[in-house]
C-alpha cells in the first residue's frame, strides 16, 4: 500500500510467432485479492436475496454484451491462442447460449429443490413442526479460468455462469495465456453487473502470471468454493489448498482424462475404415487440447487392416498442429519423446517433430500396444495433451473387462459397436459406469453439448469430485446448499417455500411433486 | 493370516457402573478390512443393477428385523450406554421409520434426477445427439456408528439407510460404546441381505476399540465415501485422511456444534419464564448429548429477570445426569471446570460435581457472558458436549448482527420472538443462514425430524460439507453421483431412462419436468 514502485506488469504472447502482444497487465497483489474477496463477500447477501428472475436479466445482459463487442473478443482471442476465427467464433456462441441456459434456469427457478413438510399437529407421541427447506448460494466462488476454452470456460465460461446463476458473486483468477481476452469478457460482466444495479462485488477478476494471486484467493476467508478446468498438477495443488484452510472449502477441480474408446468387432467389420477418419478427427480437433480428446483406443488384434490402413495413411499426412502456448508445445513434445524411447508402445503413425520454431507447434503422434503392455504400465493411461492417441490391442470381448477394471477415473468412455454388440457387452457397460461421467455410442467423446442432461465429470483423477458435473444446468447444485426453515411464519419464509406459491415452482410437498 | 495367537478382543462398559459386561468382541484386523472391502466392491455391481424395488425389500426387510428383535435390542442399549428405556424404545422406531421412509424413496425412484435432452439430427450447425443422464450409486460407503444415538446414527442408521437406499454397499465401524447393540443391529442387516437374495458384501461390520480398523478401512482403495458423526477432532481426523488418500473421497463428517438462540426482546416480554423452562429441557435433553443441543443463548440484558430466576431455580434443581461412557463424563467436567476458571464467563446456575464415582455421570451448568466477551474469546464458540449451555447478553438488536457474523458454522440456530420480533430481524436471518444448516422460529433445535426437507448439516466446522444433509431424505444424494449415456439405444439404457419410462417416474425432458 506504501510501496511507490511500478506495479509488475505481464504481456499476453502471440504463440504462432512467440512475439509479445504490446499491452500490458498489472499483476494482482495480495492486497487487490483482499479488496476483491472482501467486497465479494459483502455482495454475497445482497446477491442471495435476488430473485432469479434479477439473476436472469444479469446473465442475459453479460450475454448480449458478449455478443456486442464479439468482433473484438474473438480478435483478441486469436491473437492470444492461434485459435482459428471459426473456432472461436462458435466457442463465443458456445458461451452465450450457456449463459441464456442458466438464465432460463434461474428464472424458472425449481432448480432449487424447495421441500415443505407441513406441520403434524395431532402426531403422537409428538407433534411435527413446520419444514421447508431450499437450496441457497454458498458465497464468493474464485473461479480459474482454462487455457484451452480462452470464452466458454474461462471469465464468463461455465463456472461463472453456474455460479451467478445460483446467486454467488465471482473472483476469476483469469488464465495468463489470454490475458487481453479476460479482460474484454470482464469489461462486459462489469457493466451488466452495473446496468443491472448490482453490487460492484457480484464480479472480481485478477490477474497473474504465476501462481501467487491465485493462491492467495483460494486461501482467502471469504471465498466459499473453488472451480478449475486444466492440468493434473493444477488441480491437485488447488485441491490440497483449499483442503489445507483453516476452514476448508469445497475445490471442483476438471483435470482433463484419456477417455477410452472401445472399438467392439462388429463396428469394425462394418466401417473400420470411417471409424478411423472419425477417430483422427476427433484425437486431433483442437490440436488435441481437448479435455475429452481420445487417447486410448481398444481395437481387436484381428480384422482392423482397414482401420489402421486407413489411420496411418489420415495421420502421416497431416501437417503441424498450432498449439495454445509454447509451455504446451514443449510439453507435448516431451511426452511423445518419452513414450517413444519407453518401448512400452510403438510407434504407428505420424509426422517426425519438425526443427522447433518459435511459434508453438505441435505433430500428430499415433502409438500401439498390446493389452498385457497396458496392463503392466500404469503411465500409459496418462494423458498426453495434444494430438496423439495410443491403440491398444486386444483379442477377446472378455480381455476388455480387465482393461477397463484397471482404468481409472476418465470423463468419458466410447463404445464403438452394432446395437448387438453393445447388448453384448453389458457387463463392461456396467464396469464404466463406475469409471466415468459420460458414456457414449458410436460417437466421439470431443464436443459436449450443454444442455440438462450433460455430465462433464468422472471420478479422480478426472475431476476432484465426481458427484459434480462442470458443463450443463446441473452446474449450479455445486455452488448451492440447502438451508431448512422451521416453524417460520408466512411473511418470513423466502418465496419459494412459502404456502401459496407466489413463483409457481415446482416443490416437493409432503413427498409429492408439484406446483401446489 | 498364519498367526496362531488368539485374536485380540474388547468388552463393552455398562457406563452407570463402570463395569465390564460379558461378551467379547473381536478387534478387526486389517485382513478382515480387506475382505469386507474387497466384498464389498464386488457387490457394488450387483446392487447397482438391482432396481428401487428391490433395495426398497431390502430396507424393509432389515427394519422388520430390528422390530421383531427389538426388545433385545433395546435392552442390550440400555445395558452399553445408560439411555433411559424410553427413550431407546423411540430410537429403534426413529431408525425403522426412517428406514421405510428411505424405501418409500427407493422404490418410487424419482430421487435418481433423471434427465433426457433427445436428439436434434437437424440443428445447424452441428446436430445435437441424444444425451440422458442420471444418479448412479458411487460404491462402497464406510459408516462410523455415533456414540449418542446407538441406534438411530449407528450400524442401520441414516447413513447406512440412505447409502443402501441409493444402491451402495455398506461396511460400518461399529461404535466401541455399545458393541453388542452394534452385532445385534448386524444381525438383523445379514439375515435381510440373505433373505432378499443379495451378495453377502452388501453390508459388513468391523470392530475395534481404537481407530486402527477405521483409518484402515478409510484408506481402503474399494471405499468410495465415508460418513461419520461425532466429535471435532475424529471427524477432522477422517477428513484429512480421505483427502490424504492416492485417490480422495468424499467425507462426511457431521462434527456437532453450538447451535446459538437468539431471545429477541417481544418473546423475553411475553414469556420469558416459559422460555427458560424450554431451554433447559432442550440442553439437558439426553443429558445434553446431542448435536443440536442449544449451547449459546443470546439474550436481551433489559427485562431478562423472570426468565434468570426461572432458569436458575430450574437448574438448580436439578440431579446428576448419566452420561454415554465414562470418557465423555471426564471431558464434559474438564470442559466445565475450564471455562469456571477461564474468567471469559461467570456460573450462573447449576449443582457443582459430586464425588466422581465409578460410573459416567455429570451435572448441568449455566454460564453467563457478555456480548463483548463473547466477541473477544473465540474459545466460548466451542461445544461442551454435555448438559451446560451459554448465556450471552446483549443491548440493541443490531448488536446480534456482530454476534451471528462472529459465528463459525453451526447445524442450527434459533430465533424466538414475536412475528414483529422477526419481521424486524430480517438481516439477522440472511446472515444465519450462511452459517447454519436450520433456522427454528420458536422451537429448540433437539429432535431432528426426518422427513423429505430436513436439513442437518451447516457449514465446517459443524460438517465437513455443508451442501449435504445426514438426516432426511436428501441424505442419499451424498451416495450418489450423476452418469451420462449419449446415443444409446433403448435396449441399452438404465430403465429410469427408457423413452417409455417404464418406472413412471418424474423426469426431465427437454428442459421440462413431468411423467410423460
Amino acid at each position: 500500500m506504501s510501496t511507490s514502485a511500478a506495479p509488475a506488469v505481464f504481456h499476453a504472447i502471440n504463440p504462432v510467432d512467440g512475439s509479445s502482444l504490446p499491452e500490458t497487465f498489472e499483476i494482482s497483489t495480495a492486497e487487490d485479492v483482499h479488496r476483491l474477496a472482501s467486497r465479494a463477500q459483502v455482495a454475497h447477501l445482497t446477491l442471495a436475496a435476488t430473485r432469479g428472475v434479477d439473476r436472469a436479466r444479469l446473465l442475459r445482459a453479460i450475454a448480449d454484451g458478449l455478443a456486442s463487442n464479439g468482433e473484438a473478443i474473438v480478435s483478441r482471442a486469436h491473437l492470444e491462442t492461434g485459435l482459428p476465427l471459426a473456432r472461436l467464433q462458435g466457442e463465443l456462441l458456445r458461451t452465450t447460449g450457456q449463459l441464456r441456459l442458466f438464465a432460463e434456469v434461474a428464472e424458472e427457478g425449481s432448480w432449487v429443490d424447495a421441500r415443505i413438510d407441513e406441520a403434524l399437529p395431532d402426531r403422537k407421541p409428538l407433534p411435527r413442526p413446520d419444514i421447508r427447506s431450499m437450496l441457497r448460494p454458498v458465497g464468493p466462488i474464485a473461479v480459474f479460468g482454462a487455457s484451452n476454452f480462452p470464452l466458454a470456460f474461462s471469465v464468463a465460461g461455465g463456472d461463472t455462469a453456474s455460479a451467478l446463476a445460483a446467486g454467488n458473486p465471482v473472483v476469476v483468477k483469469a488464465h495468463p495465456a489470454h490475458p487481453g481476452t479476460s479482460r474484454l469478457v470482464a469489461d462486459a460482466i462489469h457493466a451488466a453487473v452495473a446496468a443491472c444495479g448490482l453490487p460492484e462485488g457480484t464480479f472480481g477478476i485478477v490477474y497473474d502470471q504465476g501462481t501467487t494471486a491465485g493462491e492467495a484467493l483460494v486461501l482467502h476467508p471469504a471465498i466459499r468454493s473453488v472451480a478449475f478446468t486444466g492440468s493434473t498438477a493444477g488441480g491437485q495443488a488447488l485441491m490440497r489448498l483449499a483442503a489445507s484452510r483453516p476452514e476448508p472449502i469445497p475445490c471442483f477441480a476438471e483435470m482433463g482424462s484419456t477417455n477410452p474408446v472401445f472399438v467392439l468387432p462388429g463396428a469394425l467389420r462394418e466401417r473400420g475404415a470411417a471409424l478411423a477418419t472419425g477417430l483422427q478427427t476427433s484425437f486431433t480437433l483442437g490440436s488435441g487440447q481437448f479435455c475429452t480428446k481420445p487417447g486410448l483406443v481398444f481395437v481387436p488384434q484381428d480384422g482392423s487392416d482397414a482401420f489402421l490402413h486407413q489411420l496411418q495413411e489420415g495421420v502421416n499426412g497431416l501437417g503441424s498442429h498450432g498449439m495454445l502456448t509454447p509451455g504446451i508445445a514443449e510439453r507435448y513434445a516431451a511426452s511423445v519423446e518419452a513414450r517413444r524411447g519407453s518401448g512400452a508402445a510403438k510407434w504407428l503413425a505420424g509426422q517426425p517433430a519438425g526443427p522447433s520454431g518459435p511459434g508453438a507447434s505441435a505433430t500428430a503422434a499415433v502409438f500401439a500396444t498390446s493389452l498385457p503392455a497396458f496392463l503392466g504400465d500404469p503411465s500409459l493411461q496418462e494423458e498426453i495433451f495434444g494430438p496423439s492417441t495410443l491403440l491398444i490391442h486386444y483379442g477377446a470381448l472378455d480381455d476388455l473387462l480387465a482393461a477397463a477394471a484397471s482404468l481409472h477415473g476418465h470423463l468419458t468412455a466410447t463404445l464403438h459397436g452394432t446395437d448387438d454388440d453393445l447388448a453384448a457387452a453389458g457387463p463392461l457397460v456396467h464396469l464404466l459406469e463406475t469409471r466415468v461421467g459420460r458414456i457414449l455410442f458410436n460417437g466421439f467423446p470431443t464436443g459436449v453439448e450443454v444442455c440438462h442432461s450433460m455430465v462433464h465429470g468422472g471420478p479422480f483423477p478426472a475431476t476432484s469430485d465426481s458427484r459434480f458435473t462442470s458443463v450443463g444446468t446441473r452446474a449450479m447444485l455445486r455452488f448451492a446448499r440447502p438451508v431448512c426453515y422451521q416453524d417460520f411464519p408466512e411473511a418470513s419464509l423466502p418465496e419459494a417455500l412459502q404456502s401459496g406459491n407466489p413463483l409457481g415452482i415446482l416443490r416437493m410437498r409432503n413427498g409429492v411433486v408439484g406446483r401446489a
